[in-house]
């Protein structure tokens, strides 16, 4: 599978997810062992102090680990557990989710993930997470 | 504060979160050391297999968190980091998170949470998250 | 397997860990789903200010997660991964680990631990954990 | 404070921690943001399989980490919590733990750590870690 065919398939997955639909996700990038996931930030992810909401940006680092293991794993998988720290408030025009497979066994991926904001052709990280992708049967 | 109060505080938090209110969020039980919130599943917050995706239940899970541990902390708070460990797919008709501080310091506050899935007057549980909050000053 | 069995079976497991017959630990109970572990503090086990250093508690919790994992998948298991949140410094006589199974699937096991310092007969919670136990084939 | 002070700084606290001094660890290196710490692998180090027991492996990513984040916090500083996924069973001559900080505020650092047994020369990755330090007022 050659880089273009991985993209094509990874948006097709995403497209089948009605909730990144709804979130307006993009994969911009997609490969073997690593993922790249934007989110438009608009008013309605935010929470009460104007910074986009934790959880939007949990499910950035979620679903782009869980490309990252399934890009070395098969494209059956799921996320079976994550971890994120939060570094600083989210503000910018959007969200982008670098993730990258550290390990992959025969049954399950371990990966890392960058979040960042980008504001004015500038980004910043806001978060990393760390988490295990497992091959469904 | 009695207990009215609190959830009342919190319903109007919750309800200046754009985020929660887009996911018609409800926070149904809300005291000092505890915090229950719901989310109604729908079409749109599915992933490709039929599940309630992973990131509506982080987020479930995150903002869960998170008035628990406002509620020992006061209101001005921020979730630092959490992990979350998905146990089953998400079928049902609502995500309810009960989450519980387990420790609360000067500064910030351990948490524990449970996610569960509510089909047909039946409660699955489908995540568990642990977690720090951390007031801000 | 009666409980009398499932003590005997863990404690020669136990055994055949040479680091944790180095920290003198002992299984004080262990059954269907869960585990309990405690290790004698004593002065080597110290960090710079006097209290047991996190490694130590860090090995207990994680041990803990295992046995009580493996009580459920069958003995040959590894701890896949696992999250910890000090909440005290510990002081005392002896750190007691506390871990159950909340999930069993297939081919892994969920697992939160409580990690508590006995003191002049007294228990506090100084440490909790979660984490994911993975059968071997 | 140069690097030669730094490190010098940083063996003295390792010293002071006696758990450290038992398990024959050496700090190797220790600048701001950065610290690696190695244990020479022995025989009381294992368990039941002749691996480095997995409480010795996150001994040293939550030791790796917190002379990490005391490198941009000072040097009063404690662990607030981490996470630990383990890749591949340790076998070798000595463990290494890098650990960076990626973030530091004020109160608290976000670090992570890549743990890597070293075996004839080579380095294989056995586990990655992230976590929270926290300074002590």
């Amino acid at each position: 599978m050659d880089g273009r065919d991985f993209l094509e398939i990874g948006r097709q997955i995403l497209a089948s997810q009605p909730f990144s639909v709804w979130l307006d996700a993009e994969l911009i990038g997609f490969g073997e062992g690593h993922a790249e996931l934007s989110v438009p930030i608009t008013d309605r992810l935010k929470q009460q102090n104007g910074f986009v909401h934790g959880g939007v940006i949990s499910y950035a680092a979620d679903n782009a680990l869980t490309f990252a293991g399934g890009s070395v794993l098969g494209t059956s998988v799921l996320t079976l557990e994550f971890k994120i720290n939060y570094l600083r408030p989210a503000v910018g025009e959007k969200l982008i989710a670098r993730a990258k497979a550290v390990y992959a066994g025969r049954s399950q991926a371990t990966c890392r993930c960058d979040v960042f904001v980008s504001d004015g052709g500038e980004e910043k990280l806001v978060a990393i997470a760390q988490g295990t992708i497992m091959k469904v049967n």
